[in-house]
């Protein structure tokens, strides 16, 4: 009876850096021969970071990563490792993983299940595989999945695996997080688990890669679906379990159902004698405001940082989204790379100004100050024959924004900071934002947080700092956009306790306006909400990327037109609005 | 010996709107009986528009498409035809046909063949068909494709048009424009003629929608593939041709392949007797510079009214960008829906300015002058201390060009116009252009349009005219930007001539930097190219849309990660400029 010791290595890679990305890998096997490992496990597509989006359709693209895996494998003496990478064969792209042993490419599992909605496009790249892997560690079945292969209940890859009598099950996965996702994910493995009585090892990807993050927290699962090992979420991790063979597992020899690999695969580690035994490590639970806020500090740490960037700037408005953007950033950064700019004009009130600056006070940041109404009366002045004499109005409005997006953008020109912008998701939802203007920037912390959350979030922080990093006062005062005297969000939305359900119904849930209504809505605000949804769609069209930490982001997960006549709420044709 | 006489509803629909899409089904639907035609095929999707994209993973959406197809049938008294809608069943989409026949729907048709490459994404949505929809109408057995169906050489639906003896094949289709497409699109369409022994009645969808314009130019062929009428391009039309039946097609029972109607499908026209032949109609041929210019003008007239606009505004800075984008915008608007907007700074020659009042002249359209000097001075007065004394450098230049994309808005919030933006592809692959500045507005009218094709497109309409409407001087004068004393592109950028083929070459051929070397470029040239190219993608992925004229445009038909180090061009790790 044969004991396999498994190590997830849980990267954090980057798309496209193949030398980097194979570097992490190498470092990661070392780490798990000193721990005696007799199997490393890393997630889909380790070698390219994953997604690679449209790198896939570029041949040299392809032919560099292979190149990188041959060049890995030599490399990789004496040790045993499953690696995802994307592999070519007649012209077709697979999402494959490398079983590589003591420098040699022993052979290549190809994904069968090739997700295509939300946020993942594989279809477009990937053929399906048609065949297992099946192979002995010591005497122990090994079988090999990657992600989506699991998720499918009663699919090909469950059928091979129990006709395989697996008795491990590795998932090769890049499982990009929402809140509460880890729960979804642990049932879904649990239930493969129990269905083909096999452990389960799962190694998930780590860090963020443009909109998404994906969380880590690989796992080791009983065949009765029961945790074993857990690793660190948000971070880097090796995580290492030994699991102890069945009896008959020896005796029965794997049939491969179907593929290029007919032969058996038996590979006795260098590592198995006169160890002591590795005792299993859970990591702790997070709740879900906890890992949303470490979600939002992964996802924005790893684009600034993989973008070539080291400094960032936030305009700080004494509001509650830019305090905790800010706070994020520190998080994420270390307050000596994170520049707070206050840009007052005529509306900004003197609490709002004191609140911006101790905020920077409390978060150790430095403030530059910009008041804005020099440049805006030379707007005005400008305008002013064309205008007429008619007050600006909202073009006014919007104005005060844009020049505040210029002079953060001049800043990161001038000094090479990234301008992170503090739009949250409810903002973004209904449009309540100026193009140009506050959503100017290259990151978008919070665009996928709904206000409500921000609030539960800026809690967090203060919470957890045991101080109050975010000013009271920032918590408290009612929200506004400070662009004419005495506005308050409020006096153009619901209350966000109203608006955030119904937004999430209709974005997140794809609920009809009356089907948002029956669950207690008013009707009448339900279609106005959806109508301010729709008529949005462009200006998120120009929004920059953030970090998805809901089902359903705006962005490559939800696709819908611009020119867009449908609608629940709407009257007429769809009049979008210029700002 | 039966006759069939078909008619093509070339439409312009509109994604979404149900009522308005089934309005114009109905009227085409009266003007083919007008004719007398016994058949009305329309494209793929009319009733709900092409592309729908999310809106078909809205439950209430299917319900209304489902609701309004209903609708639509029961008006259609004695009259048969296909029209494409979302069909759905058991949790189930299908791209789908729905035949009608006097008030009644005889049977849906499901497309077997998902495209999801490029522009489309039709696995996201769709579930391929199993079945085939063959039918007779006045003897003649008519069978039924959807678009992508034709494509495959030697598929299931060729197979089964050659089983069930074929005499017509019909095709919905939503075959998105790009400059020669048309010729593909024949040869395409005469090889599976050939190939089954069919006539081959083609009818496309017409119009813009997002980054999308249909071309429409629907089709006739016989079945050795030659042409027998062709449709308008780039407007509405109703084709009618008459098919005389084979001898042997009233003998033959059609062979039902699969899928729910194994019944025979007989209809007798009602507008077959008494009526005098319908003479063949060719739509004269465009030259490729006469159909991408005919494209743009379509994609900008749908963008802007399909949206609620009427007229639009345009930054003339004197050079040739902008007075091709401004002409484009009268032929598609009309002169008096079209305002031009000159924003001189201190670097603005008087040719250029001159240049750009003659155009406006030329094209009867106002022109309203709005100089940056004192708001620049403004800006630079409130960033003196943060900036220090050294000149600002790119920070200056591209507040230049932010200035007039504040500009611009203002105008656009107070007086509802739509701003176009006028960069050309060219300058959206390599990044020459400021993010929020020149490419701040709702549609980029040239974003597709290499710099070298915008001259040809200039000559075309100077051509069309008979006259200098864009003003020689604009034609003549080397590129510039015009952000600092004596600037030239060329200073920043290879020529146009050589930097064209580059980026055609790695944009739109996916070829390595070596492979495009060896045709001929210099590699180091192209090594930098591409690294502007890759550092660029965070401005593109805020740009606004623009009709896509090239086989691969930027946007949703190429998706790069904007986090990526792999490139042959670079150097280390990425360094994205915040620009």
């Amino acid at each position: 009876m044969g004991l396999l010791r498994i190590a997830l290595g849980q990267i954090d890679t980057t798309v496209g850096d193949l030398d980097g990305n194979a570097a992490k890998v190498l470092a990661s096997v070392e780490a798990a021969k000193e721990q005696q490992a007799d199997l490393v496990v890393f997630p889909e597509l380790a070698l390219c970071g994953y997604p690679p989006e449209d790198l896939l359709l570029k041949p040299h693209f392809l032919r560099d990563c292979r190149r990188a895996l041959d060049g890995l494998a030599a490399q990789c003496r004496g040790m045993c490792l499953l690696l995802g990478f994307p592999d070519t064969a007649k012209g077709k792209v697979y999402n494959a993983a490398a079983l590589i042993h003591d420098q040699r490419i022993l052979a290549v599992y190809r994904k069968l299940e090739l997700p295509n909605y939300g946020v993942f496009d594989e279809k477009r790249y990937f053929t399906p595989g048609s065949g297992c892997l099946v192979f002995e560690v010591n005497g122990v079945r090994v079988f090999v999945t990657i992600c989506e292969d699991v998720w499918v209940e009663g699919g090909t890859a469950e059928r091979y695996a129990e006709k395989n009598h697996a008795h491990v099950v590795v998932n090769l996965s890049a499982s990009p997080f929402h809140a509460g996702k880890l729960a979804t994910r642990r049932d879904v493995l649990a239930g493969f688990a129990r269905r083909t009585g096999a452990f389960v090892c799962y190694a998930n990807l780590v860090g963020g890669q443009d909109e998404l993050v994906f969380d880590g927290g690989s796992l080791v699962l009983g065949p009765d679906g029961g945790l074993i090992a857990s690793a660190e979420r948000f971070q880097e991790d090796l995580l290492v379990a030994d699991i102890e063979g069945d009896a008959g597992s020896e005796a029965t020899h794997p049939r491969q159902m179907s593929g290029r690999w007919g032969r058996r695969i038996a590979i006795q580690s260098e590592h198995a004698s006169g160890r002591v035994a590795a005792p299993p490590r859970v990591a702790p639970p997070l709740d879900r405001v906890a890992e949303t806020y470490h979600a939002l500090v992964l996802g924005t740490r790893d684009y600034v940082r993989k973008n070539g960037f080291s400094r960032v700037a936030i305009g700080l408005s004494g509001g509650i989204d830019s305090a905790l953007t800010a706070a994020i950033a520190v998080d994420a950064l270390g307050e000596t790379n994170v520049i707070g700019v206050t840009m007052p004009s005529q509306f900004t009130s003197g609490e709002t100004l004191s609140d911006a600056a101790l905020l920077a006070c409390n978060l150790r940041i430095p403030l530059i100050t910009l008041p804005i109404k020099p440049i805006f009366a030379a707007y005005m002045d400008t305008l002013s024959d064309t205008f007429g004499p008619d007050p600006p109005g909202l073009a006014g409005e919007n104005l005060q924004a844009r020049i505040r997006g210029n002079l953060l953008m001049a800043l990161s020109n001038r000094f090479g900071w990234l301008v992170l912008t503090t739009g949250n998701k409810s903002e973004t939802a209904v449009g309540y934002c100026t193009l140009y203007g506050d959503t100017a920037g290259g990151f978008a912390v919070i665009k996928d947080v709904p206000k409500t959350l921000v609030y539960e979030l800026a809690e967090f922080v203060n919470r957890t700092a045991q101080r109050n990093v975010i000013p009271r006062g920032i918590l408290e005062r009612p929200p506004t956009a400070e662009l004419r005297p005495d506005q308050k969000d409020e006096d153009s939305l619901p209350p966000y306790a109203v608006l955030d359900p119904i937004l999430r119904a209709y974005v997140e849930e794809d609920k009809a306006a009356d089907e948002i209504a029956a669950e207690g809505a008013d009707l009448g605000r339900v279609r106005e909400v959806i109508r301010m949804v729709d008529r949005s769609e462009y200006k998120r069209r120009q929004a920059p990327p953030g970090v998805k930490i809901t089902p359903k982001a705006f962005g490559r997960d939800r696709r819908l037109p611009i020119t867009n006549r449908f609608g629940n709420g709407r009257a007429g044709a769809a009049k979008a609005p210029a700002t």
